[in-house]
């Protein structure tokens, strides 16, 4: 353990996130630029995605730009078919990705591995370049967010994000000029720091609901996920089209719902599912709304809101969990690297 | 609304489904196995599956299932990819399978239409052969589960496992005789109602988590959806391995667990993940167990026990909603046919 005050840690990395984004654009962008080369010759035809946690919601975020950008179908790996199950699909054609902060997992080793002898051209996306997934991979691109030590994941997201923008747009275009707006659009949003007013609404929740479409969903499942961890709330992610089949009727007012509404195409499409939320009575929180949590977004392409839209969040479950008299840094029950097979 | 007692629809169409399977695999499974073979003689390399709400995690087993009967890689479909960002990607060569009850989404509509003109084989799995899903498709396979009335779906989701399993195992490799067993086993395993005792255990509890591995979990997501939109739960599935990486750190000896562990590789995969749980704490209810939720599983292949898992919690849904004063038949806020773009 440490001795740092409780969250000390998850401070500094959160804080550190416009300067791991500029770094990692002045120092990684070309290897990756290789990469996008390297898979627009190879042409792919299907591009499967393996990643768990945190990671799988930068997963998400790549998928959507894959069916997107590349007009590629996309799926997200079940990583039991081929380690519970011993399923050996023909992958010649596929593009296999995995996303991992540690690269040591052991079931996404031997789900890439496993993909890489099927036929498939594998890449790993991780923040350690000696990882056995690096190794085993055909390209390795290294989101290079130096240590992440808080076990709540912050910097690598972020940095997973931007490393996947880079890999799959340029793949589709070569054209990835959007992202030098990021590295000063993150620092401005952290300044906002509406997060600290907006803990005070959730300082006695036990449930709480999160909501989004299209590329913001990943937001919606990394924010949950970070308050689950950091704050032991209760916390949901629904796509706003899958919350109204089903989930809804759990809303009620003493359930509160997070809505990412930042101004893009998957921000108008929540606009009805909001209008369903407010009628039922729950209490919603915006994100990307002057009065709600606020983003710099001016200038920034749609594309890369993910990357914004995220760190009000990630303040707001800091906050939260120190204001309930947890330690963001050291959450019960995990460790920073988590072994699954 | 209805002069019937609370709960009669729900609790008629869960008895019904023996009878349902009966007569699908009886009157259905002929068009279903033409449909296989014509998907075998199309020779698909990849296979995408698009669906909403409870028809997703009939998806979600479809997709288990296609990676390790046929061999291929699949992907879910995010309907928003098409419909809001009006992505248009090259699908020869694709089976795109749409999975809706009521054959009535917008959104599901639009993405099998835009799935067929970018050149997939198109295949609606619904209980609606007049439906817009049905006609658009190139294939339509009925599930022949009669007219489901309450709101909450059950008949019509253990159809859509059977018929999925008949296409799938179809195209795969022709035999699918064991089916057979799956009738009577079901009615074996309605006959247990263990589910009358363990819903007493949830009677106060305003959280539960429940997680599962490979085939099953998929019970555990539909498990999930039952209980949050029968009885306002804030129910949380897990995938086993996900469950490690970080959602842990909010399960407590206040957060009950259900946790699937039926005979089978994903039940033992499960093994080391229900150790962590009791470790810190947590009430675990096992479905598949003697002293948990029983299932009639001998001589049933592994890969049908998700037809049988669901079952008891099903019951368990049902009878949690009337003890806490509500009615399973007519959830709050919700409507049988759910239209999202």
């Amino acid at each position: 353990m440490t001795t740092a005050p409780a969250g000390a840690l998850m401070a500094t990395e959160i804080a550190e996130q416009p300067a791991v984004l500029a770094e990692l654009l002045a120092q990684g962008a070309d290897a990756i630029a290789d990469a996008a080369r390297r898979i627009a010759k190879r042409r792919p035809r299907f591009v499967l995605i393996a990643a768990r946690g945190t990671s799988d919601h930068a997963a998400l975020y790549a998928k959507y730009l894959v069916e997107v950008r590349l007009g590629l179908p996309a799926g997200l790996v079940s990583p039991s078919t081929m380690t519970v199950y011993g399923a050996r699909p023909e992958l010649s054609d596929v593009l296999f990705i995995a996303v991992s902060q540690s690269g040591g997992s052991p079931d996404l080793l031997d789900s890439l591995t496993v993909a890489r002898d099927c036929g498939a051209l594998t890449v790993a996306v991780t923040n350690n370049a000696a990882s056995p997934l690096a190794v085993a991979a055909d390209v390795h691109l290294d989101i290079r967010a130096g240590t992440e030590r808080a076990v709540a994941a912050t910097k690598t997201y972020t940095a997973e994000l931007l490393t996947l923008y880079l890999l799959v747009v340029g793949a589709a275009s070569g054209d990835v000029a959007a992202v030098d707006a990021i590295p000063d659009a993150a620092a401005a949003t952290l300044g906002f720091e509406a997060a600290t007013t907006a803990a005070q609404r959730y300082r006695y929740a036990d449930r709480l609901v999160t909501t989004a479409r299209g590329y913001s969903y990943p937001t919606a499942r990394e924010a949950a996920l970070k308050l689950m961890e950091t704050s032991y709330l209760a916390a949901q992610a629904f796509s706003g089209a899958d919350l109204l089949h089903g989930p809804m009727a759990m809303v009620d007012s003493r359930v509160p719902v997070i809505a990412v509404m930042s101004p893009s195409r998957g921000g108008a499409a929540m606009a009805p599912v909001v209008e369903r939320l407010k009628a039922s009575g729950a209490d919603v929180l915006a994100v990307g709304t002057q009065e709600g949590l606020p983003l710099a977004s001016a200038g920034v392409a749609e594309e890369l809101l993910p990357i914004l839209e995220i760190l009000p969040l990630q303040q707001l479950a800091w906050r939260l969990a120190l204001d309930r008299g947890g330690d963001p840094d050291h959450p019960r029950g995990l460790s920073k690297i988590t072994e699954t097979w």
